[in-house]
């Protein structure tokens, strides 16, 4: 008997594997993960002497980072500490079941009046690259007033791309109108003029350099957070376009250049075998002003650790580095929720 | 002999067959279509009381639906009745072997005079998502006039995506400069800002819900029939990009936000699968303005049957709903050519 | 023994020939290239009556054309003759080994001071439709005054499609603020009104007809040069977008509309089957105006040679044609770099 019973036995096992191997797939990654977030009138400064009041989640724009499993429970606790309504959508979340917890003004919710508390619940799904905004006021609010922040849903099932991945940065595009810096509960209106565009909240050259080393597999997680149609060009490297809005494409399209409009989300992949001291911009010309001066705005410089930054023009020269300005240090240590000083203002009361 | 002569009958039957079969494909839905179509000075309102002074084609903006079958030949005669001389560019037809036809002034014909007529006459081909409007200065009469409506060619082949289908609307997109409102014959020069923007000739909140209930396939085709790039966001599904300039992508892009530019025409399909309130609505932030006055312009609710709509806060609680406002209505009668009292204006004269 | 000495003898010379194939296909091609190039204040005429001061390219804007094979080394040596300083950015071009040649100021090299000169060496890699420009303060340089030109690499294997191309055009877009045409050193501030749109320079009807004759295949290589987003319709084909910033696409995409970004190149093929006058344009209506006239801007007329451009309306009856207005002529050349009177301003002193 035991000649049947083995063959038995071990289809048994297989199966059990297999059942164990779904189970694990299905849950080892869920778990709660729950936060507390203020929205506070803070002053932020987007480049020099150029100041921004603006409604910020946790008192820093952008907002805390949210990097998470796909099939995380999500609770998120918002205080409105502000003199106005606000909501938070989830840009991208299904919201599969939960439509209420979508953050819509009068659509899916009131508005969170100032002074009252309102707990948004869900499951974290699909995965990739999203963010999350308020959804009052959108041309005041998330155009002007910094209310938006990144969510990063880590897939169960990564692509083989993104497996080989070393460094992991995210960039959210923005617009701002200096014009409106000190009127809150103004701006936004068709016409008007935008004069700062920022990357992370911080315009060149006061953004910072994105550090790589030869060998590295870069992704650059870009989110088209502000008004207006941003067209990111790389020296030096062809990249893939790998993502759109968290989905893989069949076919990446490789480029240099990469049009993201507002609310879309383009990751794109490259690999660090160049190195050298290389832009990366937005091509709109007048995208890399800060005002009226020039060399400024959605401008960065990707700097290999090979090569030495010490020419007496290159203005980075004596640069403090500040880690993490691409939450790149949040993105290392797995799954959580990151606030960083890197991003925090001054709170205005 | 008769062993040899059967399989001669036989072929001979096959070849008919053959025949035949390629007969029908090429004239089974070849339909002559004509239609006699007014150019009319007529006054549309945008939202609430904003009007606006167009040369509406059959006094309604958008124009008629052209929904007819690949083959088709299309026969319009045009009654030039305003003040102003016109054309008709049929966007996306390839009149082959009439490029007379292509409607284009000083190119292929001379612009129709204020009180004279024009009739074209073409093939209906290529299949999809096309879209008709005036090409004489277009700044002012596309731009700012409403002069332009849908054009539907249906496919010998559909894919078998599209085949899926259960719902299908259209949304043509523009944008508005009030300044202009009362002032035919001027406007849209560059620099011009536009202040209004629309789904169908409507701002939310005097756009429509999409209605739709679980289990449909929901095809939107998104036309890009104004001066600017529109960038819209679906809560609460993935969609596919299907289908570009009417043609199939090869490989369909996952997404929840598409890029618009004027001229280009998107066919997105989703699978109703999440019953809720879904915003759908340009993520360019400037562009959900009525005006001044936010929570406006290119929005409106993808509405489940099964979710009841009556939240006190709700502002469609008490919506008239009026069928037909994303020509839902006339695209499942088939093929036809539809005017709609729900897009009529008022005649000036 | 020489049953087995054969087959070595044999193997060796299949190893010779591998490696002679190897060797050929890395230098076959491989020229070296130089060029002497003056950047020159410089008036060119983009319409009609309306002139700008630029900072030209040997004097011509777009800048010449350097068609080179992939491989080739490159040798440009700069003198700037102008009063401002200046570098030239080779878009594209991966610059392995030598950053330092990729022409941002203040990253990799100083500006080249007026009356200085600057020696640029690179290799021509990868293959494309590539772009030089200024990347001294874009917002004027590369978006007022024309310090732009094409730079296509022929690749050593190109793809099937594009080796049955039989006409091969570069259409060049930008931007211009006639506020700011005889201003040199102000302009490009964000929140400007860009009132004139050009190819290579030119706005319609100062633009050229695209000859083709039935049976060709098209190619037009799109280059976004400017600040703004441009939305490319022609009309009576439909076209594959083949290649992206010189890349071909998996799967082309097809459209009879293409959106070009600052930066971004496309070339877009089709075949001429459709004898006639067919526009091709931007279909961002405001960009087919000349300042406050319309029908100019991007536009230009696809004309087949067996079609008879007699009409008495149309403008271009006695049109002076001038061949190489897209570099046609030169491209038909072979490799080389290629200055043209069509393009020569008059010299600023």
């Amino acid at each position: 008997m035991r000649i049947h019973l083995r063959p038995l036995t071990r289809a048994a096992f297989l199966l059990w594997l297999m059942f164990a191997s779904l189970f694990s797939s299905l849950t080892a990654h869920a778990a709660k993960r729950d936060f507390e977030m203020n929205i506070e009138d803070t002053r932020i400064t987007l480049v020099e002497k150029q100041q921004y009041h603006t409604f910020a989640f946790a008192g820093q724009v952008p907002g805390p980072l949210f990097y998470v499993d796909e099939g995380d429970e999500i609770t998120v606790n918002v205080n409105n500490l502000t003199a106005l309504p606000h909501t938070i959508h989830w840009h991208g979340m299904l919201q599969r079941g939960t439509w209420r917890q979508d953050g819509v003004p009068d659509v899916t919710q009131e508005g969170i009046k100032p002074g009252e508390s309102y707990t948004y619940k869900f499951i974290a799904e699909p995965s990739g690259t999203m963010w999350y905004h308020c959804h009052v006021n959108v041309n005041e609010h998330v155009a002007l007033r910094g209310m938006w922040g990144p969510f990063i849903v880590r897939p169960k099932k990564p692509t083989a791309l993104e497996k080989k991945v070393t460094k992991d940065f995210i960039l959210m595009l923005s617009d701002w109108d200096s014009k409106y810096a000190n009127k809150p509960g103004f701006g936004g209106l068709p016409g008007d003029k935008f004069d700062y565009f920022t990357i992370n909240g911080r315009s060149f050259p006061d953004t910072q350099p994105l550090r790589v080393s030869k060998g590295d597999v870069v992704r650059l997680r870009l989110i088209g957070a502000g008004d207006l149609v941003h067209s990111i060009h790389l020296h030096g490297h062809v990249f893939q376009i790998a993502f759109k809005d968290g989905f893989p494409l069949t076919n990446p399209i490789h480029a240099d250049t990469v049009l993201v409009g507002p609310g879309e989300r383009y990751d794109i992949i490259f690999t660090a075998d160049n190195p050298g001291r290389w832009m990366i911009h937005d091509h709109v010309d007048t995208h890399t002003m800060n005002g009226d001066r020039p060399h400024g705005g959605i401008m960065t410089v990707v700097e290999y650790t090979e090569i030495k930054h010490d020419d007496a023009w290159y203005p980075w020269k004596n640069k403090k580095f500040q880690p993490n300005f691409y939450y790149e240090e949040s993105l290392k240590k797995g799954p959580g929720i990151y606030t960083d000083d890197v991003f925090k203002g001054q709170l205005i009361q």
